[in-house]
């Protein structure tokens, strides 16, 4: 149980500083943020990360790829509330409070078992704050203190005595007009954000929000995954749902195939640039057509093996990207994780509740039947993540570094942070160059961090690049280019409409060369 | 062979500084540790980190898993030479002259295969001190040169030149009274040290401990590695003296597991707070009891495979997990060493003489069956160590990172160093933070070498803060504060008594929030 | 296809500064190297990593492995002009090419299937030229650089306006006497360059050299590769071309072995001092000689399992190891990486065009039964290499730092370059220290970037030194000291000759003092 917390502090206008507290000032921090954040210590090195940061600050923000729901837009409701907004659904955060002892149930997390959960968002920030000290060295803390100073503008920092207080003040900050959805995308500059959605989604948001002028600014993502793992639980009524949504009949492999390729045509009329897979590695060989169609089968009648079930799974890998080649989504493949490595808490809570742990990735055999086929087909575009840091170096790298079909995507899930962002130019640079990543991708569900997660990337990007001018290993005009390149011009490149062809995806011959 | 030394200087008064040795003084290196020794480069983090680091130095240390025998304490007899103190039991020092071609046997090394090895010890120093260049950027010379300099108070630097006049000053230090094990104790600001001992133990050496007033000074920890790898040589004698010591009938499986209860129960008594388990894997997956009853018996009548004893190795980590639920032992997990690399080196010296190689390490499936049985128990504490830094931040960090039972140890064995140490930070700090970590466990038997251990510690977790600090991540209180907590508040935590319950080791709402 | 590049610009005097553009000016990026590049940033390292620095930049360079062809030398013919010198032989600059769409035919990589490629070295220039920021970043650039401006003394750096004028800037100063390899070897300040051959070579090329005076300073090294990998297409042929050049019947397998002997033989009397091996693994494991004679059997008749073509090769690694024992050559292995990793590139190209990408790699286990045998044998020596960074701190260096036979080579591959070459030194030095190193090693087959290659290594080895000094865990004087170690003498010792015994090698008491 957390510690007991004062009450509310009902004299106090929660919109006023908290220099307005008089004698709480020496328990309650405030919150500044500095500007040289995140650049690297020492005044050579930091002097110039300043100048190259001050080049891309401004630059308008790509998400091509992330998880905010397109009903947010599309509904452009407010906010409800502090926990429901920055601790209920973001799971780096409960996770952290779970790993001190404080049961996801008191954080308000929904349960799928009926069982009852917290309800009063008070508490559930209450108890948020009384560990806000978990949260040092971390991400979370860095975006969470970016969130509550630059964008809701309040100079007050979570912790025990200051809970209530915050609440309030961020409650009053959620009401105003300028906190909705659609005028936070102004606000933030948001040129563009992607959402991930089901094979089987109506793209009835989406609908909406091109009524509504939004169509070019908020795209769809295709995410085929509940359909391609045949043994995960409910396959079969999703396949029912892909028949009904396709209108192509599901009955067999050749159906299901063509009910897909459907699907993806009208996420491409929807305006969607890619599709996104999770699976638990990166294989993707193609099974002979008869097994493939023959595992399908058994698969509808229910009764398929792990093994099998793992080898359908890498098939279709391999078969969305030919169809990659063909309709010209990028592919994104984000492998290596072990979903759900607490039975209780995935029976009690569903998925992806903190419990997804890393396992070891490979790529180098795991994709070379793909890359065999595909890697130096104009049209095919992949994007590879990973969670495990020992690839960068040793796969990643060498792989983007010769198939022109290939960039390294961004630092993914935990190494989406400071040091995480570092280690990966460090490790990633000097095989595959800048211009074989894609840039910075933000992949996150936590709409009000996406300002902070691309201002770190480029002070990080930033620090690197200063580090090399100052080793006089590239000079300043350069770095600059590079920054912007990477903060911009990559990611819009990366993932160039599939209209756009070759040249407009950075492709043979076509120089990327900054901004200017 | 070493190169031939020059003999003795009898006219020079070995306790006198070595500015003494007048047309020598060019060929011996003074030694004077720097106070900035080991914090970063830079004005401006190092600046922080001094202050920082200074907040910390004086506090007490805490031991908590080490392997200084007890009865260097229950007997606290004097030392003998200075290499039966620094070299002989020193597997880092013996292995690395080793690697250049000097041979256990001329360093004293005792083999088990009754053949001569060096008994003068004058010639071991010289041995050691010829090719003191070879641990230039080592932790050992580390160690070795805090001993020398702040331990025994003598400026003169270890090497071909001064191994005479430095073993005849080292001598001279060791007859003093204040160089006994217990007045060390409190020298070194030792609050607690805990050994590691086998389950079989008598536990005589603790108990003479408590009968002279240092029971709660001077700890055990339970070690049952001999009894639970069945196909080690010699295991039938081991599980016959358990059934003596418990007095517990081993005849069965069920016999053999009341028996290490039974043990477990004694050392809580005589002050046990954890348990220590050394296997080549983290593999903890229950067998069928029948099963497990199965390679019991036939382990018994010496017949078992290797596969059958990896399999019930991982069965016991699994009970044994258990059984800390019950009895509140900690329970701290080494995996990932192929001991024993060199079979003729294994013959003539026995075990554990530096030919311990590791292997890749996985923790992800294989603590999935004892974290999803045991990993929210709020009386179970699991610490995990790593020799595998690649399992840092793809698999330790995020496991740490949401099971509230699960503590990060620290960096172990060859990581036991200044950038082993601030790597691990890097590494783990931002999906784990630092409230789950462990805090700093020595885990040495150079029982000279634990003030320099802790203090280095201290040193790069003030360098690693100090960096949050200037770029602006943390504020210098808080980084104050979490320093504290690293080098005392969370070992004291991590390894709370048995009986002090799940509020002594920080779980669920207790904070952790500094000494101040 | 490339932009549209400018004509030639007939009124430049392509042997002028780029300062006499005129109006071209802006655009052309002016080539100046800086004393200081490379060396860290922080104004108190740098000034000691450039002290260090200074102390072994004049020292000789000691090119103990790499792949510059003998006929090089023995010809010692002018290069014909900046493609096919800087650009179509160097797999590093045609991968990076490739990766953004560039095929290898239009950058004149010879067809093995016969198909036409550019052969017009101008336009292969240019597309170099215009493609010149994809390398911001890649140690190819830091090696181009140098060799533009340090060795061909031209400050213009590469780019889409300065191809032409480059290129003929270039194949002016390449037409100077000058410029031949072996007054480059002078220029290089080469004490000793070793090229690598094919087992079955003549040597003839060395003994033209050896004739005319070079047979010291150009020594080969035994590769055996493409006679162990028994199911590589034309192997039997290979064989056959064995049995020829060492008189010595192939039929069998013993036949076998004593042909590679006698090859061995004849390398030491042409003044070879190494050996090379490239396997998939590290695997050294022997095999019974009747199965040995087995596999072989089958191999000469054609057919043989994946499986056992990898036990044999694993088989004649040790018996490798066992050679050197008894000739004394160093041991060199080069394992963990994929070889040809697109097939079609393989067919129309040949082996090596670029899609060698690495995999996991082990030791721990599979270096046992080697290490076992000869691992401590006096006149064994190994060297290990590998692209797998993961195996640093965790296996190779508590290899190194235990087996006196073992020494770690530089870094390999994609991690030649300042941060790979960085890294490596802090992930090995604490386990290995320094003097289980090899001291640089080169690697390359591109001649004129081998200053460069051992200026930057010694440029981070002085750096990494330095941060020891200023951290006070070494002094300046044994950092220079060992900075000479690392550069010259190690290297020397690491590869001592054959008959040079133990001594020679450093083993055993024999000091590493510096080089004064």
């Amino acid at each position: 149980m957390p510690p007991p917390l004062e009450g509310d502090r009902p004299g106090c206008n929660p919109l006023q500083s908290c220099s307005a507290l008089g004698a709480k000032e020496s328990r309650v921090a405030q919150l500044r943020l500095h500007p040289d954040r995140a650049l690297p210590a020492g005044d050579d090195i930091r002097a110039v990360a300043r100048r190259i940061y001050q080049s891309t600050k401004g630059l308008p923000l790509l998400c091509m790829h992330g998880h905010v729901e397109a009903a947010v837009f599309a509904d452009d409701e407010g906010f409800s509330d502090p926990a429901h907004l920055l601790v209920v659904p973001d799971h780096y955060v409960t996770r952290m409070l779970m790993s001190q002892g404080v049961p996801l149930a008191d954080l308000g997390v929904p349960r799928v078992d009926g069982e009852a959960v917290e309800t009063d968002p008070r508490q559930i920030w209450r108890r948020f704050c009384a560990h806000w000290h978990l949260f040092r060295g971390t991400p979370s803390r860095y975006w969470l203190e970016h969130e509550i100073a630059e964008v809701l503008k309040i100079d007050i920092a979570p912790g025990p005595d200051t809970a209530d207080l915050l609440y309030d003040l961020i409650q009053a900050r959620l009401a105003e007009p300028g906190f909705r959805p659609r005028a936070l995308l102004d606000t933030f500059n948001i040129e563009l954000i992607s959402t991930t959605d089901p094979a089987t989604s109506t793209l009835d948001d989406h609908a909406r929000l091109a009524a509504a002028g939004f169509g070019a600014r908020v795209i769809p993502t295709f995410r085929p995954d509940a359909l391609t793992h045949v043994n995960a639980g409910g396959w079969a009524g999703r396949v029912r749902q892909l028949q009904e949504i396709s209108g192509v009949d599901t009955g067999d492999y050749d159906g299901f195939l063509a009910a897909l390729r459907s699907r993806r045509e009208a996420f491409v009329l929807a305006g969607a640039r890619a599709t996104d897979h999770g699976h638990l590695t990166a294989a993707a060989e193609p099974l002979p057509p008869a097994e493939a169609r023959r595992i399908y089968r058994e698969a509808c009648q229910g009764g398929v093996s792990a093994e099998a079930a793992a080898a359908f799974a890498g098939h279709l890998l391999f078969e969305m990207a030919r169809m990659s080649c063909d309709d010209g989504l990028v592919m994104q493949i984000h492998p290596g994780v072990l979903r759900d490595h607490d039975d209780a808490i995935h029976a009690a809570f569903g998925s992806d509740r903190g419990f997804d742990i890393p396992v070891t990735a490979e790529f180098t055999r795991a994709l070379r039947p793909m890359l065999n086929a595909f890697g130096r087909d104009p049209n095919f575009r992949l994007v590879l993540f990973t969670v495990d840091e020992s690839v960068y170096s040793r796969e990643l790298a060498p792989i983007a570094g010769v198939y022109p079909s290939v960039r390294l995507g961004a630092p993914w899930w935990f190494l989406d942070s400071p040091d995480g962002m570092r280690r990966f130019r460090e490790l990633v640079t000097e095989t595959a160059g800048f211009y074989n990543t894609s840039g910075f991708v933000d992949d996150t569900r936590a709409f009000l961090s996406i300002p902070a997660r691309h201002d770190l990337a480029r002070r990080i990007d930033a620090g690197y690049l200063a580090r090399l001018v100052v080793e006089h290993r590239l000079s300043e005009e350069e770095a600059v280019e590079t920054a912007a390149d990477l903060a911009y011009r990559l990611p819009q490149q990366a993932y160039a409409p599939a209209g756009a062809g070759a040249a407009g995806r950075g492709d043979a011959g076509t120089e990327v060369s900054g901004l200017g």
